[in-house]
């Protein structure tokens, strides 16, 4: 065969003229998970003689399935369920997936639909083709699961079986009638894929530079988009057409959040109860939590900016302190490098400029040691993100157990960086009333606050300042880019250039 | 007070400068129900002397919960259920609410949030802020709903426990710790609410008005935007922008259609497994069938042009069948209509205009008989349109039953019209493979086709014209304004003029 034949014909996945996504990305996710479950199961000592070759062992998955509005026909747009999307990369609900651990084969399983579906959804895909789409070795349908198994002489499943350590939510664990039959491991799979799911491969890091690739330009576009006046629902409107039009992203990687003035205090703020509906006031901040995905891939980016394109200094004041919190934290990622610890730099770097500027009064040590910053930051310094934007494994595995002090306690992870984890970075300071108030009538923190200035801040609202990074041998990788600094921000917003330099990069 | 006074301060909801909708559209509905159960009740021998003044009745509804994708914290963004939407209009999700049937006093019950969602999600409202918001006569925790239940005597609950005619799906019944120890009926709220869903308010009817003016703009919008070259996807992103940027339509009523070319011969295309991916070329049919929703309330349109915006012979020919068929049903319209016997006078219009175009040879009503016409309309005529985008009632309580004829068998209600329902009137002829094939092959229906004339259609698609429109005293009123005849899409398309008329109307 020719040099490059294969890859002429080897299955991708591109929307449009979006990212093309090899199909291969799975193939290696397979063959990395397989290789940890060989190597885990070579140090049980489970008496078992086939497990030297681990003959009759397979992984089994399932995949996501639609969900309904209420008891109505209405789904919402479907999903793929992200542990399934690693493994396999199936758009398509109600499948199942096994590999064999000992030679890597996969399979998939698709339902047999009626026929009348041909007429409402299209021709359904042959098995056949369905193995050459998604590059897998064969293809069943799911009624035919347990004669497959039992063909292949199945002696062990591995099911998935854990819980989620952001939403204490367990896992999708694989269900079908006749799995009664076999003899089923649950403790196994899931520590091995989390482990997996944390590094990301080559391939991975390229969808997610992709997705923040479009996401960036999405919110640079909404600076300049975002006028006064404006509804706070319509800056999502154009972050979202931005994505899906030029970057093929149907799905956000979560709520958009387009707060404004005092909305800014609220961290998730843009929820059903609180949908993005308030105007924007000329001389408020804009803070802009939105990412899009592409092919389940996340990207979490927050841009806060003053509305009309000019900072005022206290909105300069709290802005730079979350910068340099920002920048003081990113200049320290590298393998080794400790979350928990990266978060109380980001912490004191604001406590710090808040200080310079006059809204705080004190020793900083001291500050720390009384958890004074999480009155201005109560969220975690920032997360993993992979396929779900809260991604996996933040405390499983061998993570350091969750710290129980204020502000620790929200960390979404414990771990020492490694090469190729994909993490946010994302400083903020806050003026919450509840915190304030709660910090103010505080013997233990009340003194460190000067009550006069800090009135001045109480309808301030917040800042944040999100980047998306990949954790690289000597370093980062910074994926995100907008304009950051001030005069950044001032120049991008009143000029027509396409050019930015981002600084302290 | 002074006239008017009430209205200023009357709770309303309204996103933006959107629609502003008045809570009394919940107290009229709530009153619609109560009265339909105390009628029934009434008739009811039950024996027991409280269903004189039917004091103790109280309905019982529990409201949609968010749903999580995987194990993961990212939720789809939520959707209130559709019978607690009708009967509350509540945006949060985890409520309960009730009503006491002799008197209509209505109460919502409240999810009790941790401190910490305070500082996430912003403060709660309080139970009074929750009253005057929804206008509801009180609010508690949903922690409360035993002992209020308790403190107000009530003797007998009613429940929502029914199967969904669409999806087959059964209802959202309320369920909560310590409802075993009331009397619960299962069997009398269902065949009511229904009955009330099935015929539209005036409020409600504005609010269908709304929705239908927005993606009728947005259609509008879209066909002088698409171009040939542009994504499927792209055209889906232009309309959702247009409806949420000018509309405050945050979520679409169904997952949206941009079919082109042969894709236009899917009906239910654009799902996750075929997401409007391909590149729309040169010379090629759009069927654009999108709706958004305000407020829980659908909008369900199709229009179908050529992406060039000039028909050819061909085009013109199948478009002009359906657009006959559908003006042909349009004027039938009226209470007393039988749905089933206008699903029959579309088949055969279009029947004849294939026949007058050479495609067809034969007798009409032969054709008829034979349930031709199910081959190039496999689905139904159109169907009930509310909070549901295919709405409650079509062959729930006294309708008549569902035919097992081919074509008949796909209707969704089998209904005579009635004031004030609200309807889809969505003819359509497609050429579907699978179903020519079918009907060449078939005695009864291959003597009927021009085999030489069809083969220049196998890749022709298909064309669905959908509106949308309210049954009222002495017809119908037609919500949806979009340019329909070939001369009026074409001068549409063509020039930049705003306006357009709708002849045939």
């Amino acid at each position: 065969m020719a040099p490059g034949a294969a890859s002429r014909t080897a299955p991708i996945f591109q929307l449009g003229k979006c990212l093309a996504i090899p199909m291969q990305l799975h193939v290696t996710n397979r063959q990395r998970l397989c290789n940890r479950i060989r190597d885990k199961l070579s140090l049980l000592d489970t008496g078992r003689p086939l497990m030297q070759n681990f003959s009759g062992v397979y992984i089994v998955l399932q995949g996501g399935t639609d969900t309904f509005l209420g008891d109505s026909d209405a789904t919402n747009e479907f999903r793929q369920e992200s542990f399934f999307h690693w493994t396999f990369g199936v758009l398509e609900p109600d499948c199942y997936g096994t590999i064999e651990v000992s030679t890597g084969r996969s399979a998939l399983f698709i339902p047999k639909l009626p026929e009348e579906a041909a007429i409402y959804d299209g021709e359904s895909a042959s098995c056949e083709q369905f193995s050459k789409k998604y590059g897998v070795d064969e293809t069943h349908y799911t009624d035919e699961i347990v004669s497959c198994l039992n063909s292949w002489n199945a002696t062990l499943l591995l099911t998935l079986c854990g819980m989620n350590t952001d939403s204490h939510r367990p896992t999708v664990e694989a269900k079908f009638n006749g799995i009664e039959k076999f003899q089923v491991n649950r403790d196994i799979l899931h520590h091995e894929i989390v482990s997996c799911r944390l590094i990301k491969t080559n391939m991975e890091l390229d969808v997610i530079r992709y997705t923040n690739r479009i996401s960036s330009a999405a919110h640079r576009h909404l600076m300049r988009s975002v006028k006064p006046g404006m509804y706070q629902y319509q800056a999502e409107s154009i972050f979202r057409h931005y994505c899906y039009f030029h970057g093929g992203m149907r799905h956000m990687s979560y709520t958009c959040i387009a707060a404004t003035g005092c909305d800014c205090a609220v961290l998730h703020y843009g929820h059903a109860g609180a949908p993005n509906e308030h105007q924007i006031t000329n001389g408020e901040m804009c803070l802009f939590d939105m990412g899009g995905e592409y092919y389940c891939y996340a990207s979490d980016i927050t841009c806060s900016f003053p509305v009309n394109g000019r900072f005022t200094d206290d909105q300069k004041l709290i802005y730079n302190a979350v910068l340099r919190a920002s920048r003081a934290v990113l200049n320290e990622i590298k393998p080794g490098a400790d979350w928990v610890q990266l978060h109380q730099l980001a912490e004191r770097e604001i406590l710090i400029h808040l200080k310079d500027g006059g809204l705080l009064i004190g020793d900083i040590n001291e500050m720390m040691t009384s958890r004074l910053g999480a009155i201005f930051m109560p969220h975690g310094l920032g997360h993993l993100l992979g396929c779900d934007v809260h991604d996996v494994g933040g405390y499983s595995n061998d993570a350091p157990p969750r710290s129980t002090l204020p502000g620790l306690r929200n960390l979404r992870t414990s771990r020492l960086l490694q090469a190729n984890m994909v993490m946010t970075v994302e400083p903020g300071c806050y003026f919450i009333e509840r915190l304030l108030n709660q910090a103010l009538s505080s013997d233990t923190l009340g003194k460190f606050i000067d009550r006069d200035q800090i009135e001045r801040f109480r309808k301030f609202g917040g800042v944040r300042i999100e980047d998306n990074i990949i954790v690289t041998e000597v370093g980062y990788e910074l994926l995100t880019d907008v304009p950051r600094t001030v005069e950044e921000i001032e120049e991008w917003m009143s000029s027509k250039s396409e050019f930015y330099r981002i600084s302290m990069k």
